[in-house]
């Protein structure tokens, strides 16, 4: 599994004051950090907060790509951001992200063909998130089938089932594994998936704990990818770790260091 | 999934003393230890430089069952030892354990039989352990098969995909997953499963990482129980958490002390 780094973000105040500023350092701080502590791709978000976002998108992607040398994951729901951040990028970006909506997945999917981008589909649609695994990959299916109809290959995608908080909804954690192991079965190549591992432990106590467990369990059904705290030293030794007990990278005493390398 | 505790064994220096000098003091502290920290059964061992290995697990079951109230796992080799063992014990018991070799199943089902206990039972014959998990399943399925002609529902019985250490053996990792997996379709109702969770870090280093990270996605892939150490607090809370993330036991922010009181 590779970890797209969560904290370029104007969730964060840090990042908010920074993006109000024009302050490099702090993001430039972060994206280098991310990368050091093991992060392959960095999410970019502006925040909700932000007055001009599309401007706000393009200035976040020139620092951080000035600052660390990984492909970026520009996280908005406001496609004119997106597509100037598109503009901006040195190497192939993720969009993050399109859910299964016709208009939404008509503009996502051309802007992801003409600029080569992969693309984080998620497993809802206009009724929202669906509780069973069948119908988190039935629209995972809707979502496959249409980016073909781009030229986009089902292994340019990261089909993301849409992880919730285990303290209100507990009962979607099987479901999730469950659709992680059912979209490997939609196609070959099979697409990609993706978490935003954070969401799971929203409001409980043991946030770490709750987060590297389940990234644990979603590795051992499949799952490629995850938006979250690279800077979360166990969850990258956990992650490192079923890594090796996946028989994905071959052991030695250090392992967890090499991970962090890369 | 359920901790059956390893600590009271003969491979273990301050056990195999107790023995000789018939100490019984270490054998409750270890036998009440492991109850408060969360184990659901004991494991008992009288090692392998035992003089007399049925005396030795007589001695044993009548010391712990008097300290712990928790139902045994007799673990030899020794087919006397575990009858004599069997025949002490309060509550009915699990024999650990019998391969899938014609003799060996028939003297270990006739006494499940007889006395009313679990069995665990070992993915290998003869041959050994196969690396495959088409072979261990097969395995399996002769073992639920021939317990069936003694009389034994296949949920008394706990299959051992048999977990061996990953820096020598990593590629059997994600076979032992997929068995796991495949066991739970052997059979309405479905075998038990249950490993012997410290084997998987023997010799490597940052062992407790990696019996915890391994027991999750073992979980995540229907495993039931694992001969584990009940007083590592970490493993505890993985487990605890795992549950949680499963939908096997009901979130409240106190729920790794709830787990451990059972």
């Amino acid at each position: 599994m590779i970890i797209i780094g969560e904290r370029i973000n104007g969730m964060f105040k840090d990042i908010a004051r920074a993006i109000k500023d024009q302050d490099p350092a702090v993001i430039e701080y972060w994206a280098r950090k991310q990368q050091q502590d093991g992060a392959r791709y960095l999410d970019i978000n502006v925040g909700p907060g932000s007055a001009n976002p599309v401007e706000a998108m393009e200035w976040l992607v020139e620092v951080t790509q000035g600052a660390a040398d990984l492909p970026l994951c520009l996280d908005s729901t406001n496609y004119k951001a997106i597509e100037a951040g598109l503009k901006k990028c040195r190497r192939p970006a993720m969009i993050n992200s399109v859910p299964a909506v016709a208009d939404k997945m008509e503009q996502v999917f051309s802007m992801a063909q003409e600029y080569g981008s992969e693309v984080i589909c998620l497993a809802m649609d206009e009724q929202g998130i669906p509780k069973d695994a069948e119908s988190r990959v039935a629209l995972a299916m809707e979502l496959v089938a249409t980016a073909d109809a781009y030229g986009l290959s089902p292994d340019s995608l990261y089909i993301d089932p849409l992880v919730l908080p285990c303290n209100v909804a507990q009962d979607h954690g099987p479901e999730v594994l469950d659709t992680l192991r059912q979209v490997k079965l939609l196609s070959d190549p099979p697409p990609k998936t993706v978490v935003g591992l954070s969401n799971v432990s929203q409001g409980t106590s043991n946030r770490e704990l709750i987060n590297r467990i389940f990234a644990v369990m979603a590795m051992a059904a499949g799952l490629d990818a995850a938006i979250a705290d690279a800077n979360d030293e166990d969850l990258m030794a956990a992650v490192a770790t079923a890594r090796i007990l996946l028989n994905m990278d071959i052991y030695c005493d250090s392992y967890i260091d090499v991970f962090k390398k890369g």
